[in-house]
């Protein structure tokens, strides 16, 4: 049997307080890895799924409806048998179904011989993300597969650009062990807001962007604010504002729910700041009887990689 | 009698497509003049008003009133006396009564030998505009006396940031001869707005920023856009879409009202297809009778200057 391509996609924190919907950045780890063999027998097969309770039918699961896109794409019926080792939790709002489209999306491409770029395989990864999600958005999807801390400025074209992120940014995450459906977190979104609440929220996007473009982190600190989403989605995570209390008076930049949640992220500018806080987090929940993970990380500039 | 200080505070050009109450950029001109003279009788008189009719009572003029704060705040009643010159016409949605704030803030400080910087006269000129505009925002004021374009990111503690700019940006602008009042154009916004609009919106002002520092024109033609606040108040500036569609055709980067109209600005990436544009735009309304001024510029860095 040919040996197989593995890669690693990495975990993702969406919306990042101001951005919701339109930024998103990669973290080190945890993330999935998937695995392509090459076989003789025509078509497309998941053969394999560790670490999560997923279908086997590729039109039904984010990695195959990926792979079945591009092989689709690109007008091919070569034998092609994918492994599925998720190895971060499902529900956390870390892009967990993303990390698992995006490193379909690279897999394939490689065992295909490269024939798009990774740009070209966002599209793809799109679209089998939804299969899980529901709602077409790429802010975890692009910078799980392509690294760094992207803007998403229009979703239907796809048209993304990456943010400077400046030498010091440390990104510290807990992942209390509570499960929230991201269709339920976004199903609890009130449809309409305030004229006042859009002009401030997006003169806070507008600041993390220069902030960043700028390393001016008095600037992203400021910026770092949301509210609209956090608010209406703060009393899914329980001890939430005591996790967030704890972040800001330990001088992090700013802290908020992790995509759809329940994880919270906080982003510093050292690591020492992310460290104390990461402990802090855990102790919290600890004390309310909630396991947790802490990540402590940078963001990835590389995104989904051959490993 | 003494030689007045004589200052010149440029027209500026708000809301920017997507930048509602948050962004504004500094025009080279049309502008107002003010000149301040020492006098031995005490305390602060307006003299002279010149260009328009305007209040001689400083509490009820924009630039008077800007004069009284900042002399209460350095408590000095030495002899002042104002004259204002109206260079540019009152509501045409290129910051008159804001021109004439930071005029009044610039001459005073340097009459009274410069004790605050120009951004510590920004909350007294922000102060004085009110006084005619009835709302408290700072994106005409800011570029005004400032210069360059502005982010207004917090409007209660005026943090403001200058956006780079790109060298071969040009601005052209047109002033039908047709009024708007501030306070109707404002009065007829909705209060609220859907979630999506702010997502897209947002992302767009997100995107220009980051295109503007990173002199990314294609990015900053695709993000000046505004879904929420033109499609409002286009229908009270005759023949809006006629004069956008003519800017776009002609390969403006975009297009879209000045503050509260009704003059018209576009934003090209350079001189000639701006200059083009400018003559389709007078063409336009002179054939459907209304008179029109056209300013072709650069953004103005300097922002009010003594002359």
């Amino acid at each position: 049997m040919a040996v197989g391509i593995k890669v690693f996609a990495p975990a993702s924190v969406a919306n990042v307080a101001c951005g919701f919907d339109v930024l998103g950045f990669a973290l080190e780890g945890p993330g999935d890895e998937i695995i392509i063999t090459k076989t003789n027998r025509k078509g497309f097969k998941i053969t394999k799924i560790t670490g999560g309770k997923l279908p086997y039918d590729p039109e039904k699961n984010t990695a195959g409806f990926t792979a079945l896109k591009i092989m689709e794409h690109l007008e091919t019926d070569i034998g092609l048998e994918m492994e599925i080792h998720k190895k971060m939790p499902f529900g956390s709002g870390l892009g967990s179904s993303a990390a698992s489209a995006a490193g379909a999306a690279l897999a394939i491409n490689i065992a295909l011989g490269e024939p798009l770029t990774k740009a070209e395989l966002l599209p793809f990864a799109v679209l089998g993300e939804q299969i899980a999600d529901g709602a077409y958005h790429a802010d975890n999807v692009a910078p799980s597969l392509l690294g760094g801390m992207i803007l998403i400025r229009d979703t239907k074209s796809l048209d993304f650009h990456k943010i400077y992120v400046p030498d010091g940014l440390h990104v510290v995450v807990v992942h209390p062990h509570i499960e929230i459906l991201t269709k339920d977190s976004r199903g609890i979104l009130k449809k309409e807001i305030l004229l006042s609440q859009h002009i401030k929220q997006s003169a806070n996007l507008a600041g993390l962007i220069l902030g960043m473009q700028t390393s001016n982190y008095e600037l992203i600190k400021n910026s770092l604010q949301d509210d609209i989403i956090e608010p209406q989605r703060a009393h899914l995570i329980p001890h939430f504002y005591k996790i967030k209390e704890a972040a800001l008076s330990q001088g992090a930049l700013g802290c908020s729910i992790s995509g759809a949640g329940p994880s919270i992220f906080a982003l510093c500018d050292n690591s020492f700041i992310a460290e104390n806080i990461g402990n802090s987090f855990k102790k919290i929940f600890s004390e309310n009887r909630i396991g947790s993970d802490i990540i402590l990380s940078r963001i990835n500039q590389e995104g989904t990689r051959l490993i």
